[in-house]
Parts: structure tokens; sequence; C-alpha cells
């Protein structure tokens, strides 16, 4: 028995390897060091930081990937990857420098490996981001014909001095959301069940409500919110940043609360996006369960002193982001987050 | 339809990071500033660095968790992914500083996820390394019953004076292998179909030729290099160093070796170790793919000037390594790895 025949092929990896190299170049800051293709990226934090704290994340695309496989469009999912783990460290304060990925799948497609790494050079490119490397893995038995598993982990670096935390966070800040751009990436076995097994339509359906079809509005990329909110990072106006992920705004917001403190949010703030309502109504989802399970049109919240209610969006809307909105205050209480 | 009965389990996500909290706290270092259940991971470099250069990997198991799974056996799994990413970063001459895991299984098992986890947290305890978070992702529909992935992400640090690039490599120079301790985390899909398709032994059989079980030998984990050669690190006396993992000696060699030169490694420098003659000799496998796809007993080579072979090997063994052996030279070539 050769090795090739035991189901992993070197060759085709190396294959891959050779256009990913051409695309993760285009993405190369001026702190990387190395080539794609080391045992190790090299990234120099260069000498413009006093005193960087690093901060890191990992995040996968969960159950989105299915929609990617159903549609066969497999260019996004690195924009979704990558948009989601920069908006996981922006609430820090922190501006990304390096992304790698890990790119798993039963049986390798170069194609296929091509456009997941386009998408993730985009969404590098988009966000100053270095993609410095990743490992494509061949694991026959692990994943059914034409599926494939991508996970992401970043590294960012802000000034310890600019460290946001939630610290100074205190009863009467005033939540401002930023809008989501779709389901960007939760809640979608809960969308697939409503969609696919209760609705029984296939990406391709249309549907009145949304005006497009199934595979567009689920497949629309998570958004970044870097663009927005750098210009906020260092003037001391944010008080704490929550990235509505798993567990939305219900169990996102109390992650950078300090004791003492719950938030009251206003249901009426911003309009629902019709894909919410239409997932919602569709699937009969209690509206708690709905809440925890996807953003509901708010992606992003930033927590700050009534006070700079004027410079907040004023800068935000110099950024180019017209839809912030006031959704609620920080009062009292014990962590939990209530909705009026 | 409410959201668990999607098969998302919120609830039982929130007892597993309950669980990995204690687990990771048990391995964070000076430099860590922050909890697991953050957005993002903090960690200071701190102020012993001069011109800090990061070096980083991500990378997998591949098919060696299948073995976990047959003997259901998983707190060695973190082992195996932790030291081979800190090898992969050691080839260029830097420590660890912190980790991050991305666990995604199809039902969330917050059991098997902590035996993961226990497997992650003593990996990155030995090595001096922080386990700074990570994903867990239940996707519903991508993993069979009792199946997970995982990948693993590591960051660490290397004077920019101090890094080791092969680029002072030349003809004459030697080659210091050091021992594996099995397959490492490669080469598991030729092992497990000569194993299990060819021979038909399950995990629990005795194998006369290795003097114990199918799973004890599969299972041992991938060594880290660390220890025996940090002593060496900053010392000059290294010019390139490759971790041999998927591809052998024959791919990871090559990659640490400037133009114009090639590798001459003498097969009987060392004694090839019983699991290898007796997989190769039950799959009849021929032997140059045998030595693509496993280590054969050598898992990290490292290239010295011959003047201090004196030196190395008796730092490797001040440090516990009484095994390196000389296993070959470089030579005039293209690159290319020559077995004689």
């Amino acid at each position: 028995m050769d090795y090739k025949s035991s189901g992993v092929d070197i060759d085709a990896g190396n294959e891959t390897v050779r256009r990913i190299k051409g695309l993760a170049r285009a993405t190369f800051t001026p702190g990387v060091l190395s080539e794609i293709g080391s045992f190790g990226g090299l990234f120099s934090l260069g000498a413009d930081w006093r005193d960087a704290v690093l901060v890191s994340s990992a995040d996968g695309v969960g159950t989105k990937l299915k929609i990617a496989f159903m549609t066969g469009r497999h260019d996004t999912i690195g924009v979704d990857l990558v948009n989601h783990c920069v908006n996981d460290i922006l609430v820090q304060g922190a501006v990304p420098l390096f992304f790698l990925d890990y790119l798993a799948t039963g049986r390798l497609s170069p194609d296929v490996a091509e456009q997941i790494v386009k998408g993730l050079a985009r969404g590098c490119q988009e966000n100053g981001c270095a993609l410095l490397g990743g490992e494509t893995a061949e694991m026959p038995g692990f994943y059914s014909e034409g599926e494939y598993d991508v996970a992401g982990f970043i590294v960012g670096a802000v000034e310890r001095a600019e460290l946001i935390t939630g610290a100074s966070i205190a009863a009467g800040d005033l939540l401002i959301g930023l809008p989501s751009s779709g389901l960007h990436t939760n809640g979608y076995s809960l969308a697939r069940r409503v969609v696919f097994d209760g609705l029984g339509l296939s990406v391709d359906s249309h549907v009145p409500d949304l005006g497009e079809t199934v595979g567009e509005a689920l497949l629309r990329p998570h958004r970044s919110y870097l663009p927005v909110v750098k210009p906020l990072l260092g003037t001391g106006l944010i008080k704490g940043m929550a990235h509505i992920t798993g567990g939305g705004i219900t169990d996102n917001l109390p992650r950078v609360l300090p004791a003492g403190l719950a938030a009251r949010v206003e249901r009426r703030a911003w309009r629902t996006p019709a894909l919410f309502r239409w997932l919602g109504e569709s699937g009969s989802v209690p509206e708690m369960d709905l809440r925890r399970a996807l953003n509901m049109g708010i992606g992003f919240v930033l927590v700050i002193d009534p006070k700079d209610i004027g410079d907040v969006q004023a800068k935000l809307l110099d950024a180019g982001e017209a839809n912030s909105m006031i959704i609620g205050r920080i009062e009292p209480g014990a962590g939990e987050v209530h909705y009026v």
C-alpha cells in the first residue's frame, strides 16, 4: 500500500500550499518577516508600541458552513471568520496584527481550498491584518464528501493604557447598538431547522419577505466593526464593548459589566430586520430563545457616558456608520439583561 | 421550536466553559492579564524582551483522533497538539508564550471536553505556556457521534538577533537526530489502514513485536523537544532545525536548507523503532513512502557545525537527552534528501 492510497495526498497538499502562498502574500503588512511554508510565521511588533498587550482569540464559523456547502460558494466564509475574530479582539480595544487558519477536510480539493483562502485573504486585507500562516489538514473519514471545517486565530495589540475592560461602566451609561449585516455567524442551527426542515425551502428559494433567496440572506458575511470603531479607540470615549455572537445581547453584554450592574434594552429602539422576524415567525420560536440565538439586528454594542453621545455618534458617522442607535441603558442589577 | 431542540445547548457550553476555566487558570504565566471568558485573551510581553519577534503556528492532531475515539481516552490528544505546536515554533528559536484551542464536535459532552482540555492544560504547563483561550463549537451534523476535531494555535517569541533561520547552513554541517516517542501526530491514516483494515486488529490487541497493545503504541503522545533544545537556544550552536512531521525528513528538512544544498541521511545511523518496522512490514509499504508518511524514529533534527558536536551533545545530555545521534550531513545539491 502506498501513502496516497491511504487517503492522504501530500502532493495535493503541496499544490494547495502553492496557491495559498500568493493569496497570503498579498495580505502581508510591514511586520511580517516570513513566507508561508516556514514552520512558524514570524511577526515583528516593531518600535511603534510603548507597552503592548497582545489580545488573542480563536473562533469558527459554526454551521453557517452548511450554507456554503449548499450554495457551493466558498469564498465568503473566510470573510466571516476573519471579521468575527477581528470583532472579538476589538471589544478590548485591540487592532489586528495577524491571523492564522485551520482548515480540515476529508479529501482536499485545491479549488475549494483556494476559494476559502481567497475569502480569508480578502477579510485580512480589509482589516489590515496579515494572513501569517495556517494548517490545511486532510482527514479521511472525518468530514462528509465536499464538507470541511475552518477555524481562525487572531492576534492583535493594544497599548496597556488604552485597554478597554468595562471597569468604568456605571449606572446611567448608554448602550449604543451598531447594526448587523445579517445573522453573522450565529444561530445557523436554528435557522437551518426553521428554513430547510420546517419550511422545506432550498437555498435557491426566493423569499418575498426578504426580497432575495434563502442562500443570499443566510450567506451574507459577518460584518467587521473595525472601520467604524477604530476612530474611537484611544479617545477615552468608549467604556466597554460587546460583540453580539452566540447567546445574543442576553449573554454577551453581561461579559463586560462590572459587578452590581445590569442592562435595560429597549426592544423598540430599533426595527428588527425582516430576516429575524421571518425566522422567528416561521419557526414559532419564543422571543427570549430568539434573542439568545440571534443578534436580532444589533451586532456590536458600545457602552458610553451619556455626555459623550454627540461626540461618539459624530465619529461613527464620519467613519461611515449612519445607523448607530441608543438601544438602552446601564442600571443597578446583577449582570442580567432586561428587555423592556 | 426552542434553541436547544435545534441541536445547540448553550447551557452545556457554559458548563464546559466553567470546567475549563480552572484547568486553564493553572497554566497562567505572569504575562497573562485576563480570565478565560473575556472576548479575547490578554498577554503582556513584559519588559524582558529587547526586539521580540512573535512566532506563530496553527496545527491539528490529524487522524490520531480516531485512536482516541477507539480507546475512549481523550486526555492525551491535547498533549499531542500542544507539543506539536511548541516544536513547530522551536525550530525558529522561539519559546512558547501562549496557546489557544479550537474544539468542534457534533454534540458537546462536558466530560469529554474536560478530558481534552486536561491534556491541553498539561501540555501547556509542561512547556511553560499559558492556555489563554479557545473556542468550543457545537456543530450538529458535522461530526459523527462521539467524534470531534481539535486545532491549536501557538504564539511564541524569540529575540530578532537569535532567530534560527538555517541561513548559515553550509556543506559539511552535521545532522543531529533526536528520537521520537512514537508516530507523534503523523501517518495515522496509513497506520490505521495497515493495522485495522489490513491486519484486522483492534486497539486492545496485544502486539508481540511491540510488547504492548495497538492502542498504547498508537496513542503515545507527541514529544516536546523544548526541554532538551532550550539550553541550546541563544548559544549560536544551532544553525537550523526541522520538526519531522507529515512528509518525514524527506519534506521537512529541506524547508530549512539554503539554496544549493541537500542532505545525506545515513539510514543505518539509527535503529528504526519496532513500531515503524512492524507497520512497514505488515502493510508492505514501500520504504520511500514510509519515510514520507512517518518519522521513522527521528522527530527533530538539528543542523550544526561539525566543530560544535561535543558542545551540542554535552548540552543535550545535560538536559536529559541521552540518545541524540549524528544521522547525516549537508552536501551540495538542490534541496533533496538522499538516503544512503
